[in-house]
């Protein structure tokens, strides 16, 4: 055959795909050619691959030539190996059909379960089972889903049919309904059918499979998978492959089930008993949709769920046996598989798995999502197996994760007051006002406010209010639901399958009996599932011991880019120093100048008449900033602390409401007519590009004179006492040379003079802001001058891209919503804009000054994807805030572990 | 000599400089040795060349080595001519040191006269003059001067001793002080010199000369010639030369004078009659200084000055006798050397004369500054007359002098209620609020204020608020004063000597006997010389026709930068073509938002509470915006029209004080929370960095879309009526590929929807401007959709610096007085840092688009550096205002021509 291979058959002890195939068949595909070859009992099919998808995408949903043709010969094969015919009467095929690309999108994409289910195979299938219910019921499924995924027809409209029909019988469950009353349903499904699709349900296997074909390769450009793709940052994939695959039964009886486990614990990463979830009687949908309460796999497992949600053990064996206690057999070979699994893929797996009639099928296995403490322990952990090495071990971790790993925790000395519990889904703690809708939450969110989303159940259509949310609280489903699955993957807290939440419609809820509005406060502690009453008070965890210390201390190893903290505070630095920061790459002068008293005096300054008069508030406010510096200098003994000069404009020292002015006048003991004229005169419509920065320093010399003989002071009185200081006097706002230069100027004279006068000689830089653009421009020219650069780059992306950080939120979310902007640039650096200024700055002051210390301070210093880019352009260091230093540790050392290896 | 010269003799008929030898000699020196060659009578002396004052300021003040030798050697070359020796009690040769750069800077370089007066050289003096009085007065003139400008002694000081002599002696003038008085006062002077100076007033001569010439090359690097530089953007000069001349004597008798006259009228160019003035026993000094009225050099000038003094012939002739009727011989001589200068140096000259004893001297001849009117007339007659050709005409005038030219007029039919009249100074008129010092007139206007400098007379401290001002009133001074020399270097209207003004003090004035304060509001005409009591209406003139029409067709022919014009009516559009646009390069949609009652449409538009209410406002607003576009195409058939979509945020068209809130509430009928929470919820920290340009057009698609229909509605309508129309629509504020694709797309949808129902085929672009730093750096691929670009330079230097221009007033004149910014980026192109942004936009535009028409729109297109600029980089085209097309097209012009010789 020279034509291309579309189609690749597993099944019968061999494949035709490979594990490395993920780009052509997805990682469902690959996984299960991979799991074929390595013996593991797969249901056979085949996949269709992800080239497909991209030709159909591309050319107007056409399938290449041939591909007809090759689909028939391996069904052809399937039959044989199977020895059932899709659609046959006495012994039919039923296959599934399910996307997977070549990186999991879980929920994202469509399944069709059932396939090959008519009115004539359903009896062969009751034949086959031995189960008319079961036969009927799994008719009804594949009609509702093929109805639902293939053809549009709304979920509720068939939920409609059944609870009409469960009415009709006065019965309260599904299951309550007999295998007559499910063929009187699939009457009202294939009515309804009709009315939505104009059609009738197709009866052909063939149309059902090839209309369930295009449904998939069509549900690859769903606003939600664009979406989750732009979230997620995921790119240059050509597409989903489909993969085909024989049915197995997991509710064809008692002596069925299905399931999911995790190799390790996905949310603690323990590896002491086999974590997993199952259903008796149940298809793989119902554990994933946490419609009904999951039993655990393993009896110490299954113990421990039942301690924490109260159930005695009578009632556990009873309701809630384990899989080891109800299927032992097939315990014991899913246990196998287990430890076959993660040796071969030298990582954590989630394997799905269906026990038909008594026999095991595997039906899928992937690296699983964890949490970031579980990701942490599981990396530590299999290096010290010998699993793998300690660079794979750093690469394992995705830095933004550790976000979630170094979130606060609820404060162990708070009163707090529970009101219900639910499964630790996610761990961490969140506070927030409860929003029932993933709408508002994005709303709220976008004024600034801190939600939790709680809900009944998530869906896929949540997504975005779940990114935007502090913590998510369902009512519904298991450690493996959507909202367990996906709150881990985005680092989030989550309270799953709250029985005490009832939510009856989407204004309140109560919870434990109490009710709640939207609006209303509550905490979350994801780590132990229990719901708070109103605000309680979180605190940062200690990060400096264990595997998650071990893993930075190997990070530390292999990374360059040194990693300092933007810390205005000697708590601040004591705490950044905790956490690994390398010194101070932003001290912002300013919020000293709001601290207690202090800003009276401020504003006693910016009320003087003339220079004498702002000397000499100054010179009170003097010896506080220099017992500041002096505080700070000693927490960072031996690591630099980089200073910048006073940064806002005036007038944020002022009030700027009348009453305030009022009640400021009085307590100044100024007129408000005085008071109210200089808030006047200082105005400014746009501030952010107003009299600020360096722009004060030459148009009022003496507050930056007061602010470097105050860091002179505290330096030389520090170094002293045998500390060891490196102050970094850094000018904020430079756009032309020679702002710096009269800049530099003086700090160095007052430098000079102050360590004259103390008889001390402080080593010491002065160097500049790049944020403004004009000063990448010219940036060989400050160089000329100027000891460090360090890019801000929250203003340089306010000005790159003319946007106000305080006004662009109307427009920034419909502009990434729409895929004008792929992140917000103000969490991300822009590569693409930004950083071109951010490599030409380098580029340029560089040329001048070969070993110029070049780095950045802002948000984009603890952002990952922002400090590899810093580490490729050339940077000496990040600058973040204390909490996300672990985090820029990390993405610095996979920065470099990544360039190695390519 | 192998040694490198460094001083350079000129007199007795040759020279050892040339005219062409200006970078060396300065324009002084090498003029006097340039008309020594020529035979024209100079007084002899020698030139230190401009390279020891570069020397000396590089080298910590010290001179190369030889020089001393070189001038004691020029010294005694002179002295032989001369038949004096410097300081010779019997015979003493006086000298005058002068300063001279390569550029003409009137006063702001210092001059001492009458070096080598001492004890006893004046008694010599005194016998050579045979006037004791002369002597001494000569004598004291010499320590006065020397004293202020070489020690820094104050001129109030010496002025102090003068007056206490003329009180003591009980007289009014300096010219009633008997030479024993004078005597007197130089022991004041003496008295007052060692005061100050702690040491005696140096008598010997060649220590009087060397300290003259430090002063000279000292001043080169002081304040104000510093910022006469910055002003005037003068750079690369090594220095200013040192003249050391021979005095002659206007004041040695009645039958001496001095005076300074122009080949040709200064100020309207016309070659009627001899124009200048001269003053009878006097020095040079006292013409420019404007201390006494001057008397003109012909008869003819006389008697219309009379005229317009309302001085009586009788008195004239008493009083005020031209040169042609005081001393015919010497205004004969003079008139034919009037001939030889200009026939040599091809240009109008301004040259001083000083008649010794009756015979007269050349002292000095330069090209003479000049009004707009005069340099245009002066440039068209003497390509007329053969003198020039047409290219060096056109590079005659300085496209920013048209300013001047173009400037508003009072208003024919305006009342005026004319309160006093001085000399038409410089022409052109102004309105303006009253001012008394050059610090006022630069506080005022930035606060964004129209100011009339007012002063007895103006001296080189002034030229900060001179140059800030509209207009400048003078109560002292000729035609030739300071102040009117640099008011028509600038540009700018200026009333001179003044009698019906009187300035008692800095806070008031009267004029024609009226009281006027400071803040109060006055007209002057420049052309007329009138002063006028408030505010009177101006109008432009039609410089369609004449000398001006000519030179601008010249500079047609040779430009090929095209010039369009920002123009937002039919009205503004047809001046502009009146005055040579080549099309619109830019017509802001949103001023047809604000006109008349189209408001409140706007208003209930925003007020709308979805697209669907917004959309009914629209639909309103669409043929009335149809209406202006059908104007504008009308009246620029055949030419291209950038239509730029709608740039301001919202919040713009609502009013912001709650009153106002108020009022419209009625008025629309709204309530007035409904209406304030809208302002509210608009507000925006920076309005400049918000929600506007592309962003509303993404956001609130419709708006965008109603615009654009309404462009092709009237391009259709009207090019069916036979005109010609080129739209071209214009999206703002482009930062992303996307913004412009997604505009992009919509736009031709709707173009092309609206030619099909108008069957109607018009040829259209669609462009972006490029004003975010971010368009700039992705401009290669946003070329591979747009058909042009516009640089929006006005937002790009926003951003580009970090400055508002709402806000930026406060520190951008320290910045400018500091010499951090070298011009106000908002009136001239910041070359060095945005200009950088330019021409990496064109470059990566060219990139991919090798034809891409790239423009510029906004204030700068009408700076002529920025135009030289523009034409530099490669643009096609610039568009400014309609009032400055003229200066465009002429900067244009030079731009081309000025490469073609390089």
């Amino acid at each position: 055959m020279t034509e291309k291979q579309f189609v690749y058959f597993f099944g019968g002890g061999s494949a035709e795909g490979r594990a490395d195939m993920k780009d052509l068949l997805g990682g469902k595909g690959a996984n299960l050619a991979e799991m074929t070859n390595l013996e593991v009992p797969v249901p056979p099919g085949f996949t269709i691959s992800t080239e497909v998808c991209d030709i159909y995408s591309k050319n107007n949903n056409q399938y290449p030539a041939g591909l007809e043709e090759e689909v028939e010969r391996n069904l052809s094969k399937l039959e044989d190996l199977m020895g059932k015919k899709l659609g046959d009467p006495d012994n039919p095929l039923l296959v599934s059909v399910r996307s997977g690309s070549a990186v999991s999108m879980p929920g994202m994409m469509d399944t069709v379960l059932n396939l090959g289910t008519n009115d004539q195979s359903v009896g062969g299938l009751e034949k086959m089972s031995g189960n008319k219910r079961f036969a009927w019921d799994s008719y009804r499924r594949f009609i509702q889903m093929f109805g639902n995924v293939v053809m549009g027809v709304g979920h509720e409209d068939y939920e409609k049919v059944l609870d009409d029909q469960k009415e009709k019988k006065g019965v309260k469950l599904d299951t309550d309904l007999t295998a007559r009353d499910l063929m009187e349903v699939m009457d009202g499904y294939k009515k309804l059918y009709r009315e939505k699709t104009g059609e009738d349900f197709p009866q052909d296997p063939r149309e059902q499979l090839w209309k369930s074909i295009d449904a998939v390769f069509g549900s690859w450009n769903n606003p939600r998978a664009v979406k989750y793709r732009a979230i997620n940052d995921i790119k240059g994939l050509l597409g989903t492959a489909v993969n085909v695959q024989t049915m197995v039964f997991g509710n064809s009886g008692e002596d069925c089930s299905t399931g999911v486990c995790f190799t390790r614990d996905p949310s603690t990463g323990e590896h002491k008993y086999f974590y997993g979830e199952y259903l008796i009687n149940a298809q793989g949908e119902d554990v994933v949709a946490g419609t009904r309460t999951p039993q655990q796999i393993t009896i110490q497992g299954s113990r421990e769920w039942a301690a924490s949600m109260k159930i005695s053990e009578a009632e556990r064996k009873k309701k809630y046996p384990s899989l080891e206690e109800s299927m032992p057999e097939c315990f014991k070979k899913l246990d196998v598989f287990r430890v076959k699994m993660e040796k071969h893929y030298k990582d954590m797996q989630d394997m799905e798995f269906t026990i038909d009639k008594g026999t095991l099928y595997m039906l899928q296995t992937r690296t699983g999502k964890r949490t970031a403490q579980s990701a942490v322990k599981i990396a530590v952990d299999m290096e010290k197996e010998g699993l793998i090495d300690k660079k794979t071990a750093v690469m394992r971790v995705p830095p933004g994760q550790l976000d979630q790993f170094l979130h606060p925790m609820i404060d162990p000395d708070a009163a707090v007051e529970v009101i219900g519990t639910g499964l630790p889904a996610s761990p961490g703690a969140a506070v927030g006002e409860i929003v029932f809708t993933a709408k508002e939450a994005e709303e709220e969110a976008g004024k600034g406010k801190n939600v939790i989303l709680v809900r009944v159940e998530t869906s896929p259509e949540d997504i975005g209010g779940m990114n935007v949310a502090e913590g998510i609280l369902t009512a519904r489903g298991g450690m493996t639901s959507h909202a367990a699955v996906v709150a881990r993957g985005m680092g989030k807290c989550c309270v799953a399958g709250c029985s005490d939440l009832h939510i009856p419609n989407e204004l309140e809820c109560e919870i434990g009996g109490e009710k709640f509005k939207k609006g209303e406060m509550i905490t979350l502690n994801g780590t132990t599932g229990e719901v708070i009453k109103g605000r309680v008070k979180l605190i940062d965890p200690d990060p400096t011991h264990g595997e998650f210390a071990e893993l930075m201390k190997w990070a530390d190893e292999f990374r360059t880019l040194r990693v300092r903290t933007n810390a205005d505070t000697p708590q601040d630095a004591a705490n950044a120093r905790k956490l690994g920061a390398e010194g101070i790459g932003l001290c912002r002068t300013e919020h000293m100048f709001f601290e207690g008293d202090r800003v009276n005096t401020v504003r006693e300054m910016i009320l003087s008449e003339d220079e004498a008069g702002r000397r000499k508030a100054l010179k009170k406010l003097l010896p506080m900033q220099q017992g500041d510096f002096e505080g700070i200098f000693e927490v960072m003994d031996g690591l630099p602390v980089t200073i910048r000069l006073l940064d806002p404009p005036l007038h944020e020292f002022l009030p700027q409401k009348d009453e305030d002015i009022e009640a400021l006048a009085k307590k100044m003991g100024v007129t408000y007519d005085k008071l109210k004229k200089k808030v006047e005169s200082l105005h400014e419509f746009n501030p952010m590009l107003g009299h600020r920065g360096c722009r004060l320093g030459i148009t009022y010399p003496e507050i930056y004179e007061t602010q470097v003989e105050a860091i002179f002071l505290a330096a030389c009185n520090v170094q002293k006492k045998g500390i060891k200081v490196e102050p970094e006097v850094m000018i904020p706002l430079i756009g032309t040379v020679k702002e710096f230069s009269i800049l530099r100027e003086m700090t160095v004279k007052i430098a000079e003079k102050v360590m004259k006068e103390k008889n001390t000689d402080v080593k010491y830089l002065v160097g500049t802001m790049i944020e403004i653009p004009r000063a990448v421009l010219v940036a060989d020219r400050i160089a000329e001058e100027a000891e460090f650069f360090s890019f801000g780059t929250n203003d340089l992306t306010q000005l790159a891209f003319g946007y106000s950080r305080d006004d662009a939120g109307v427009f920034l979310s419909d502009y990434i919503n729409s895929g004008i902007l792929e992140k917000d640039p103000f969490q991300e650096l822009d590569q693409e804009g930004v950083g071109q200024l951010v490599k030409t700055g380098i580029e340029k002051g560089r040329k001048t000054k070969k070993d110029l210390k070049i780095g950045i301070c802002g948000e984009h210093g603890g952002d990952p994807n922002s400090v590899d880019f810093c580490h490729g352009a050339g940077m000496n260091y990040v600058s973040c805030s204390p909490f996300r230093i672990p985090i820029a540790r990390l993405a610095a050392a996979q920065a470099r572990i990544k360039r190695e290896k390519t």
